[in-house]
């Protein structure tokens, strides 16, 4: 079963907003052994949504639309459709009656903009939406099925989830399974991981294919397999996968498509070591991350964000330190790893440097980040020039501290 | 001159990976006055690649391709030009040079596919690229511009940020000019919104529309405007922008497509208020966002994560408080904006909630949050109850502490 996505708003195309949506939807798709094929974007505009909608039906036999549904004038997804299957627009009680409970919860009065939220095409069966007053809907026609839903994100996950998930589970028959197994690598470059894959490549059943995605210095080697006789596609998978461990036997991976933060908290629960964090340019994103993860808590004590350098002091950070080194130095990021006695963790790290745009000097340029991690019996301090805006160096910072604490945890500094 | 992207790579469809690229390319072509029509993302497959392409030739002047350059097998999107242009490949010493010189620096032995990135179409124009190894191609065909890149953010902005911007600048004449302008509206729904601006929408000028964005509390509302004379756009869409806020002047607006974090931070800089946080289940998120933004420093002071409740006792959290009430209370949060005197800030601001999937219980089930604002003088104190999963919760706590901070800032609580 092919399925394809059309998101509809110009905010996507002009890049005001991300689209998040397409790829919480083919995640989830993949799962019920449907394969997106194809994510188109476009503007609010009658006449490329129908020709986007009459492109896709050729192709697909489920057609997704986001976006385009809620009450203003710019939204004309849900008319679109309407000339589309070429039917009317009727009232729909319980829709009604789902906008009046939540605008008057909302203690909001219903206008009658409002009301033609609850009209619906006649050739549609609306579905709830629980986390807004825009009702999903889902048309089929010519063996064909249509869902459209509003571009918010919770707002369509909810009626995936509450609804078409499950529907569309149902509707498929002699489906073709879909299986995807990754791993990810650390610190071997794209081109030599191939190359030791040749071979493996090259003995691939033609039913699964190899992708490999590089982030930093990370590369995830996916295997992805479509058959339609589920115990075959597992088995052949597990297999592959022990075949191209084998082949990697000499480097460092873990199994899953994982970041490095979940890569560090891994290590951090399995070897049950307490961490504590002294940050300052990052100014909470390296804790943030760790607080992402589930269970983070038993390893995860705190952090000190010392923006200001007084706060620094707060770490027992010495005036001199700073006034002979500088905030952003060797020195004071060493002294900033004492928050590991103060919140008695088994390590620490921290981190001071320039994120810009203003700040920097002709030494030590916008960029410049100083890293420290320690064990308590390892002290590893490492000066880094990242490129970009603040953003970027932030988040360069934030990616570096984790590779960093991932060879502490690895033993590979000594 | 219309513009479409295709975005090449199977990790898209599959929800491994977000395209961010796409929102980036949109709003920097719309700067030099390009109008991306469609984006389309596609598998790894020849044909599919070569049907997008003729497709895209069809509509638009200028056809971006994101994606499928890297070394490995699975990586087409050159080999598949070569065919669609029906050229042929050829070695680029320049290109060489590059992967050489890009390879020695990390200490890389070149092997035969690293060799290969150094082969082009022979129609091509190759574009450095200063962060890779995979060149980005410019073609010209039938008055078509085809320009392709590596799906690797920082190296797809590189190439278009050193040459394809400044290179499509010039090509342009008799260009059409786009602009934008939008206004960040707080706390009015949008269908009240619509409603008091209908006269406003009739009034338009038909080179002008008006879009709503909804995300929380805020909505944004963005004036879009298309014409071939620069000052007549530019004064047009100034004193729509004047009518516009005359027709909100009841309502509270900021300039600009702006975020909560972006809002709260003018309003910290303008008023000279200094803050200081204290963050429990949040691990870091509030004072990440506060860090992201430029000269924060002058009133982002510091934080303490007390994500143990042994950090918490730190801020002078009392042990019978956390005993008696326990870490997620409002007992608690209050106890924890005493960072604020201890950081020596005018504000502060505390969190701390259940992000789950474990931890809850009847009384405080999973997603349970207290948030807490200070200025010295007001105190105000909230329990959320957040839906969703762990990133959810702590996403959705972070946005409405901006909310409260804002409330605070803007007079609002008594």
């Amino acid at each position: 079963m092919k399925a394809e996505i059309i998101t509809i708003g110009t905010e996507i195309l002009i890049g005001q907003t991300i689209d998040t949506n397409s790829a919480w939807l083919g995640e989830k798709l993949n799962e019920i052994g449907i394969q997106i094929e194809r994510i188109t974007s476009i503007n609010d505009e009658e006449q490329t949504i129908i020709q986007a909608l009459n492109e896709a039906s050729l192709r697909a036999d489920v057609i997704f639309t986001t976006g385009g549904l809620g009450p203003t004038n710019d939204d004309i997804t849900k008319y679109t459709l309407t000339k589309y299957f070429d039917t009317e627009l009727v009232e729909n009680k319980s829709v009604l009656e789902n906008v009046k409970k939540r605008l008057e919860r909302r203690g909001i009065p219903i206008r009658k903009i409002n009301e033609n939220q609850a009209l619906v095409p006649k050739n549609c069966i609306p579905i709830e939406n629980k986390n807004g007053t825009a009702p999903g809907m889902w048309f089929e026609q010519k063996k064909k099925i249509y869902v459209s839903m509003p571009g918010v994100p919770y707002e369509m996950k909810g009626i995936m989830q509450n609804y078409v998930l499950s529907k569309l589970s149902q509707k498929i028959n002699n489906q073709t399974n879909i299986l995807h197994t990754t791993i990810t690598v650390v610190n071997v470059p794209e081109s030599i991981l191939a190359t030791k894959l040749t071979e493996f490549e090259k003995n691939l059943p033609d039913f699964v294919s190899i992708s490999y995605l590089p982030h930093k210095t990370l590369v995830r080697i996916r295997l992805s397999g479509k058959h339609s006789i589920k115990n075959i596609l597992e088995e052949t998978l597990k297999n592959q996968l022990f075949k191209l461990k084998d082949h990697l036997k000499n480097e460092i991976f873990f199994d899953g498509s994982l970041n490095i933060f979940q890569i560090v908290a891994q290590l951090l629960q399995s070897k049950q070591q307490t961490i504590s964090l002294a940050e300052s340019c990052t100014g909470g994103a390296i804790s943030k991350e760790l607080t992402n993860i589930s269970g983070i808590s038993k390893v995860f004590i705190g952090s000190i964000i010392a923006y200001h350098n007084n706060i620094k002091r707060k770490i027992d950070v010495k005036e001199e330190t700073i006034i002979n080194f500088g905030a952003v130095s060797e020195e004071t990021v060493i002294e900033m790893l004492k928050i590991r006695e103060q919140f008695n963790t088994n390590i620490s790290v921290a981190v001071s440097g320039i994120a810009g745009p203003n700040g920097g000097t002709e030494e030590k340029p916008v960029g410049t980040v100083y890293i420290a991690v320690t064990n308590g019996k390892i002290q590893h301090v490492k000066r880094y020039k990242f490129n970009g805006n603040r953003i970027t160096i932030i988040k360069n910072a934030t990616f570096f501290a984790f590779e960093m604490l991932r060879q502490l945890l690895m033993n590979e500094i000594e």
